[in-house]
């Protein structure tokens, strides 16, 4: 078990947990807003126009956090520089 | 036990992991959104255009975020730079 | 306790636990699913055209994320690279 084998075992671990942890609770928060708003069209029909463009710029904003995380899983299996660094 | 043995049992934990915790949480805001949509849809029958497509686009959102999950798994299973470097 | 136990084993463990895992919150949003488009169904009898519609879209998307966990299992037991590495 030497220094780059090391490296490669916590990146791979960090990558996986990152995504999979980092993506929970986003995924909950546009759960919860997608009921709220389905609730909503529900109550007013009418302002279907308002509720439908308010969740969808929430949703999006939600989805960069689970981006973020991605990012990061994908940095640290394909552009790692400590990774880098003991194979040169 | 040497270091792509090490490397080869992390990649298969880590991508099953990633797997099963990641599609946790947005299987369970799609149920929740799937619940409220269809309690709208028995509230504002005449709404049904608005509601479907709203609760759509709010279920692509997650399964979008299982879906980061599942090619991190991918990528950790079949394109690993760490296994690569290792039996190379 | 070779290389290729080790591989052996752990593939096998977490192809197991990630299908085991990875399907207990898909089914759960199904579960929730299924009773609310029941209660709506009661609600509006009318309404089931749509209702079980949009029922069965839900259980799709929910049934996807159960089946990513399958796939990732299936790879494990009968494509798993690693494996393929140490027996070769």
């Amino acid at each position: 078990m030497d220094n780059s084998t090391l490296i490669g075992m916590v990146s791979i671990i960090t990558a996986g947990v990152t995504m999979a942890i980092g993506g929970m609770i986003p995924a909950l928060g546009q759960g919860k807003s997608i009921a709220a708003a389905l609730n909503s069209l529900a109550q007013q029909p009418d302002a279907n126009q308002t509720i439908t463009r308010t969740l969808f710029v929430g949703l999006a904003m939600l989805e960069s956090v689970a981006i973020y995380c991605f990012v990061i899983a994908m940095i640290l299996i394909f552009a790692n520089p400590f990774w880098n660094h003991f194979i040169a």
